[in-house]
């Protein structure tokens, strides 16, 4: 069993973040290896940013993704960028509903999430809009669970940051379980 | 430029932690293109644990090290496991003078610093050692500069570690002034 998650945006979205929440809910509480990667440049705050998660019940030599199972764009140029590098038969491929408009019809499951604005109205700042995906991602693919999620934001982030991202958490399977996704599977 | 660095021990060293400290100082005080990948397994709190960091001033395609031009071991197993990966003519290895005590002769720019003994003597922590070898290595290759270390430590790390980490940084340039550092060059 080999997952391989991509993740990308812009900085300042919390993409590294994302990736070593899912990482350390993968390694610390489901027993699985673990490679996470992360790259950015010198316009970190604004510009391009990628991670990558690949998790698995085995060593893992090779770290990058080679087929993702899951991509997660949070801005048009992230998609824009990194779909050719996606199969758009079999990958999940969840973008963020606000920023990324245009997505070619060739992504076969495709998820548009409102990560951004449900961070801003219901968490009261888009800085959660990270965990928002994050938490739809584990809703729908199942590649963690929702219990190691959950772990990883109460055990392994500094206080100023579990509060928001439990709701964060809350809100997002609140308008999951609404049913109101937007998936065309 | 590509300059790579790997750096590796069991969990619970702060090897991760390193590899971060690395590539935040490099890619926001430096202006440099980064990669960086952690892997580690279940038994991360006590097994094999391993982070690595490319930096360029180029856009970063391939995220992996290749020839690391630095080598960081903080335990036994790690410099067994990865030496067979490093150049042993070129690449600076720095190991941890208590816990590595078998380098094989091949290795011909050899540093031993004594991290955790420091650390513990002086910062009264072992948690401390990874800054300890960070700055050793900052100081002995200038891979970054020594003010872009001290700059991530005191504006990127959470309040609790910065104290900690500065003091570790400043007996680490106190001890190798003093000349005592059992370079074999």
């Amino acid at each position: 069993m080999r997952k391989e998650i991509k993740l990308a945006g812009f900085g300042g979205q919390g993409i590294v973040l994302m990736g070593v929440m899912l990482a350390e809910a993968a390694g610390y509480y489901e027993n699985m290896e673990i490679a996470q990667t992360q790259s950015y440049g010198p316009e970190a705050r604004g510009g391009a940013c990628r991670a990558e998660v690949v998790i698995s019940d085995e060593m893992i030599d090779y770290t990058k993704t080679l087929n993702a199972d899951v991509f997660v764009a949070m801005s048009q140029p992230a998609l824009d960028r990194y779909l050719p590098e996606i199969n758009p038969e079999t990958a999940a491929v969840f973008v963020d509903e606000m920023l990324v408009t245009a997505v070619p019809e060739t992504v076969r499951h495709l998820y548009r999430i409102p990560a951004t604005r449900l961070a801003e109205e219901q968490c009261g700042s888009r800085m959660a809009a990270n965990t928002v995906m994050l938490a739809a991602v584990v809703q729908k693919t199942g590649i963690i669970s929702l219990e190691a999620l959950s772990r990883t934001i109460r055990e392994r982030l500094a206080p100023r940051l579990r509060d928001i991202n439990l709701k964060a958490l809350e809100i997002t399977l609140a308008y999951l379980s609404g049913g109101d996704t937007h998936e065309t599977l």
